[in-house]
Formats: structure tokens, C-alpha cells, sequence
């Protein structure tokens, strides 16, 4: 007999769910249907602050992977745009979605909850976008990278970006590179708060260098408007002119009907699952045939197994890849993450995995770091990037638990060696001993990674 | 008591076993005496192509690394360019160095032999040397780079490079960028031996696309002169004019000093050694205080712990640091090698690491191999560069063993990743779990990386 997958939400967890599905198991044996309130599917919201740069040749429909009509046409999956799920009932295994044509009830034998993250949108925001004010948008989804772009080009020259983490720097990279003027308003003390100031500090230099304005220890209040139009933002340090205001103060994972239909969210604010996929219920059983994936769901971070929420395109698609492989018969697990996350900013790259000694710190777990600067080829080419490395480890074991680094073309990627010995629970005399590619033209013989655990080992005694 | 650490060879391994000996041995308790043959310490014999191609703006001098001058300022090491050490006794504890001024000889407490590699010089190429025949060079000493520099100077047109590994490639570039016409000779039927062709396809592209003519299944037999000069090379396939020739064949360990001393030489032609660089007797037991590092040495494979040679600074670097650290009474192992490597043509960038199925083959374990096409950044951003990644996993357990890539820039570094994970034993599962950096202008939301992996979870089945 024909079973029937259910996915609530087109984009990267749900529809990686339902494409591994498919994989496993042909049209005869499952039909799938998917869900999604917005007009697209798998389309790459990290892609987005790229596209109003400028920088996508192909425009909006380049950042969509894969449509609606190439899921109907090469895995016969019935993708419903415009579907806005309002309710699970996990007694009668049915969904209820509102569409364009009133409300849809279908039954389902595998649900998969990939619901995604929604923007934070502090109360002033939330009225703001309520009254229809013009001049205010977020940087989530296609719709509000349009609205950005049709300001800019409308005219905006006076920009505002509400958030200085990962969204916001590459934001300001976009209108910077659009001509206009960027001020960044952060409440806390220094941008990239994952990233420890003391290695963040290029980028925080570039930023200035292309002109950003960067008011830290700031807190947006409120907007000033005149007729309907944003003229400024509001702050505890005063008003900052602005005639386009991006919004970029980071995502919740969305687990309304997940709370309702009675699975269990965990502390972290996301839906609580097993390593594959399957929602847990109020006692923390696993409800047989509902999976979660995505941005909607907490992970665990492998190095103390503290559990979070991350919202990242690369964890969506591996949890819905575990999800559809599960629901099609096979073996997958998530294994959980180390915190890897990269940006840039124009030549600079930034990134950091793991944990750092203040969060180390905070687990109770006393730690050593070094910190290096290097270059990312050898230091005879001409423009030799430079970079900073900074790597932590327990004191007590060696063992390296996380990593950041800031520098120019090259540096970022470097991330996933220390990422991968992380994982692996390298010490810093194992990282030392690696086999890392050594050529002029791509790295200093000592590659920066290990010029960094070298010193580390000098910090570790 | 002074004791004192007597080096022979002035280059990455021994004086970074003199340097480290130093940080931890003070002038009054450690002479430290470093005999060179040439004319330069530690400079980078893989910098030498860059050189010669015009793009190391310091000239040779930004080659060299350290000078005897900066050895001799900031550490106390008494360097003695051009001496040659003729004789090591180990039962006086001496050696002997024929120098400008005649012979030396001098007792040792420690010893560290960091001869390096000699190239592979066929008979026809060593008389032609003896001859003192123009136009016909190797590429591995400053020398070396000076002379081809001068004779491109002097208006060279057309040039042959035997030998299509790594040095062979990258002397190619250079004597392209110089405007010259290249051919490669090339013994076996691709080059780069190291990398399947079906990886490698992407660099042969490339080659034959900057103007290079590649000469697969050739070998060179003896050179064509007039006057005291070259002309050509004569091949099994004929005649191929050149007034410049290039010989990268390789190189060898130079083991003369210790076999005559009675050290143990590995079946693989390096100076046989333990993880703290200590030389070992015929028996294979351990010689008090005397240690090889570098080229000269043999290294073990940590996947399967074969003996190999592996000429590259960057092992070179690590042996000398673990020799010095053991000289200076401290603790640290040299763990061995997995094989990584990279290099590069214009803005391709090939790299490997491991084991791959042919070599797999040999060591009698049965493997499985996937092979992918991605982009190293998001495929919507403007010409995103392709790479092509090969994976290697034991076909019982689903280890990685091994991996290939060949693309544009951003794809060589991601060897290190491979590398790490297979120095961790990691299985194709682990790699698809890992969390690695994803970021549009960085990478694509799976790493090309994990695509491979994920096709290699496939073919494991």
C-alpha cells in the first residue's frame, strides 16, 4: 500500500528530507507532499546579502536550487506553495494547511517538521512592519531581499544595519558595494560575538577601511519616520539618519505547531530530537514516523554535548538527508556540530569552530589558548595574506575544543582542518604532527594552523 | 659541562633541530656548530619555480628563511658555510668537514645528519655536467634557480622540462610566464603519477591550454650540442629541440655520511630512524645522540605504515623540530606522513593525500573510490571555480584512506581536510557528519568535500 509523507516546509531540511526519501523508496510505494507558506522552495537565504550586492549573475532565480516543477518532474513530489500548515494532530496523523483555496486537511504516515528559524523582530520592528512602514526589511528570504533591493534601488543612500554578526557584516558588505552609506548598530561591545576580539580585529579594521560605520554598545529603540517612510533610527545613543533600515538580529526556531501537536522543544528553544531526526514527545520518546530537521530543531554540540540551536543551510541539509534516509529504510545519523561558521568581508575572512575559552569557561572547564599571526601562503609571494589563529584546548588534557581566525584570501577555510581535529579530539601535539599540503602558493611550510598549535603546546607546558 | 650539537647540513631539518636545541639549551650548556656545504641556510628549495617565474619580489634573498648571521646573532649557532662533512665516526664522536681552509674535525656530544636529497641525475644529464655543457639545469638549489634565471635572461626560447611531477609542473609555469615555448617529458603516460588521471584531467587542461606541449610515454635518452651548448634532447620519440632543459626527476636521500658511519639505511633508501629522530644501528637499535631528520631520512606511512622517502620542507621542518626538541631533553614524536601534496599551474590546484586505489591494490586491501564535480564556492556566484574530489575508503570498513582534487582557486587547501580525517581514521559516514565551514562566497552549502563522501557512502553500499 501507498504511504504518504507529509513535509511541512519547502526549503533545505525539508525538501533534502523528502528528496532522500524518494531515493529509497519509488512513487509507488510513497507519495510526498510538501508544504511550504512561502512562493519557493529550496532557495539559499545565505545567499541573499550576495544578491543585493550585486554579486548573483543569475538574479533570484539562481538562488533557488531546485523548483517546485523539478521536484514534481524528477522525484514526483507534490510541492504546495502558498500552503501555511496551521495544525499537526499526531492522534489522527493529519495536517491541516491553509492555502490559497481554503484550508487542506491530508492524512500522513511520516511527517517531517522542517519549519525553519523566523527573523527576531523587536516589538518597535514588529509595529513597524505591521503599519506598512517604508524603508524597514529583513535579509531572510527572497521576498525581503526583492524589498531591499528595490530600495536601493529607489534611491536609499543612508543605511542602517540593525545586527553585527554573521548577516549584518555581509549586509554592509552588500550596500557598501551598492554605493551607499552603512552605519552597523550592535548592542553588544565588539561585532562577530563568536569570534573573540582580540582575532576579529582585521575585520573589524576592514570594516572601517570601506568606510562602515560601526556603533557598538548601541541599542536600537525605535524608528523615526515622516509619512510613512523611515528618516531614522532611534537609539539609546541617539538618532542615526537612515532612509533603508535592514534588520539582522539573528533567528528562533519556529515550533509553534510542533508545542502544540505536544513534542517536546527543548531548553535551547528548538524542537528536541534523536541523532536521527525523530521528534521526541513530552517524556522524551521518540514518536514513531515524525522526524524534525532543520533550523526548527536543537542540536548537540559534540565537544561537551551541550545542546543548541544553529541555523545554518549545511546542518538543514544533513538532518533532512538523515530524516528522508530513515524514513526510506536506511541507516543515517546527525551527528551533532562544533559551532563552524565562516563570513567575509570583502578580501577579509572570518571564521571560528568549537568552543572558545570563555565558553569553555562557562562549561567549567579551564583552558589555555595562543594566538598566532601568519600569513596564508609563503611570506616571499607578493601580497602574502595575513592571518590571525587563535586555537584553545583544555588545559588539563591538551586537547583542542575550538578555533577562530580572521585574515585575508585563503584563511577561512582553514576553519575545517581545526573543525575536522575537533570532531576527531585531536591534542595540540597531534594537530603539530599533521600532514597539512605545503606549496608556496598556498600555505607557509608551517602551515598557520600548526604555527598556532606549536604555541599552543608552548601555552600547555 | 658545554656539550656540543654538531649539524650536518644547514638547511630546514638541521636547523630546526639547532634552533629548538637552543630554545631549550642555553649557550653555556650547548655549543652549537652547523657545517654547510653551499653557500645559504634554510631557504626554500620550493620556492625556486616562483623565483625563476618572477614572482618573489625579494629576490633570491627572500628565499632564504634565516641567515648564518641571524643564526649566529639570535641563537648562538656557529654556522660554517661551505664545509662538506666527509667522515662521521661514531666511535670517537667526530666528524671531519673539508672547508676552505682545509679539513676540520670535531667531537660531538649530539649529532643531527639533515644531508637532505640529492635529484636524480641520469648518466647522459652527469656528463653533460662534467662537460660543463650550457643550457642544461637542475632546479632544487639557489644556484640552480640562478642559473636558469640568467640563461632565460640571455634571451632562452625554447625550453624542455624532463620530468612531470610536482617540480616539473610548477617549472613549467614559471618558464611560460617568462614567455618561453615548454615541453614536458614525461617517462610514464600522465603526469603527476600521484593523482588518478581521472582527477588530474582538469591540470593537464590546463597546461595544454597556457601553450605547454606535453610529452607522455617519452624518455629522454642524452641531449643534442653544438659548440658546448644545448640544442636538444634526444627522446625514444625523436628529437626535441630546446636551448634550455630543466631536470625534475626527483631527488634521493643522501645516505653516503651514515651508511659509511654503520647507521641503518630503510629499505626504502632513507636513514632509518625512531619517532624521536634518533638513528638506529645495522640491529636497529637505537644510537645515543646521534639523529637524522629531513629529506634524508625514511619516514612511515600512517596508514599502513609503509617506509617511504618523502622530499618536502614541511617534513623537513617537523623531524629537525623533534630532534632539536629531543636534544634539548623534551618530549615529542614524529608520527609520520599520510602522503599529502599539493601544487599548482596558473590557477589550478591539484592536490592528494593517502592512499589511492592502485596503491591500495599493492598493500593488498580491497577498496572503493567515488569521484565528484562541484564548485569550491556557490555555483550562483560569478564563475564559481570547479574541482574535482576523489575519495578512497577501505571497502570492509568504510575508512578513508585517501583522496584526490584538481580545480580552481579554493580547491587545493581542502586536501587538508581530507588529511585530517584520515590521520583520524574517519569513515565515509564521519566525513558526511562533519561540520564544516559553509558559506556562499567560500563554499558550496555541502563542501565539495562531502559531496565525495556522500557518493562514497553510496558506493561503499
Amino acid at each position: 500500500m501507498t504511504e504518504r509523507l507529509v513535509v511541512v516546509g519547502g526549503d533545505a531540511a525539508g525538501m533534502s528530507a523528502a528528496s532522500q526519501a524518494r531515493r529509497r523508496r519509488g512513487r509507488d510505494e510513497l507519495e510526498i507532499v510538501a508544504f511550504e507558506r512561502g512562493a519557493h522552495t529550496s532557495y539559499s537565504a545565505c545567499g541573499i546579502p550576495y544578491w543585493i550586492g550585486g554579486l548573483v549573475a543569475g538574479g533570484r532565480d539562481a538562488l533557488v536550487a531546485r523548483s517546485p516543477e523539478a521536484f514534481a518532474r524528477d522525484h514526483a513530489i507534490d510541492v504546495r506553495l502558498g500552503h501555511d500548515v496551521t495544525t499537526v494532530d499526531l492522534d489522527r496523523r493529519e495536517v491541516v494547511a491553509r492555502g490559497p483555496g481554503g484550508d487542506v486537511r491530508l492524512g500522513f504516515d511520516h511527517l517531517v517538521l522542517g519549519a525553519g528559524a523566523g527573523p527576531v523582530t523587536p516589538d518597535w520592528a514588529a509595529e513597524a512592519f505591521a503599519a506598512g512602514t517604508r524603508g524597514v526589511y529583513r535579509a531572510q528570504t527572497l521576498p525581503d531581499g526583492e524589498a531591499i533591493r528595490a530600495a536601493v534601488g529607489a534611491g536609499a543612500r543612508r543605511a542602517v544595519v540593525c545586527g553585527g554578526g554573521y548577516i549584518g557584516v555581509e549586509v554592509t558588505e552588500a550596500l557598501l558595494r551598492r554605493g551607499l552609506d552603512v552605519t552597523v548598530v550592535q548592542r553588544g561591545p565588539q561585532l562577530m560575538g563568536s569570534i573573540d576580539p582580540e582575532v576579529s580585529v582585521g575585520l573589524r579594521h576592514a570594516m572601517e577601511g570601506h568606510g562602515a560605520t560601526l556603533r557598538c554598545g548601541t541599542v536600537a529603540r525605535g524608528l523615526v519616520t515622516r509619512a510613512g517612510a523611515v528618516t531614522a533610527v532611534a537609539t539609546d545613543q541617539g538618532e542615526i539618519p537612515a532612509d533603508l533600515v535592514v534588520l539582522a538580529l539573528g533567528v528562533r526556531p519556529r515550533t509553534e505547531l510542533a508545542a502544540a501537536a505536544g513534542l517536546r522543544i527543548g531548553g535551547s528553544g528548538g524542537i528536541a530530537t534523536d541523532d536521527r531526526q525523530r521528534a521526541l514527545d513530552a517524556d522524551g520518546a521518540v514518536v514513531e514516523g515524525v522526524y524534525a530537521a532543520g533550523d526548527c530543531t536543537e542540536v548537540v554540540h559534540r565537544v561537551y554535548g551541550r545542546r543548541m540551536t544553529v541555523a545554518l543551510g549545511t546542518h538543514a541539509n544533513k538532518q533532512g538527508r538523515v530524516a528522508g534516509i530513515t524514513i526510506g529504510g536506511g541507516q543515517a545519523r546527525f551527528p551533532g556540530v562544533v559551532g563552524t561558521a565562516i563570513t567575509g568581508f570583502f578580501d577579509v575572512e572570518a571564521a571560528r569552530t568549537g568552543l572558545s575559552c570563555a565558553e569553555m569557561g562557562r562549561a567549567g572547564v579551564e583552558c589555555v589558548h595562543a594566538t598566532i599571526e601568519s600569513t596564508t601562503i609563503a611570506g616571499y609571494l607578493p601580497d602574502a595574506p595575513r592571518v590571525t589563529v587563535r586555537l584553545v584546548a583544555e588545559a588539563a588534557t591538551g586537547r583542542v575544543v575550538g578555533g577562530q581566525l580572521v585574515g585575508g584570501r585563503g584563511a577561512g577555510k582553514r576553519i575545517d582542518t581545526i573543525a575536522t581535529a575537533v570532531t576527531a579530539g585531536m591534542t595540540a601535539e597531534d594537530l603539530v604532527g599533521l600532514d597539512l599540503a605545503y606549496c608556496p602558493p598556498y600555505s607557509p611550510v608551517w602551515d598557520p594552523v600548526q604555527v598556532a598549535a606549536r604555541k599552543l603546546l608552548d601555552a600547555l607546558g
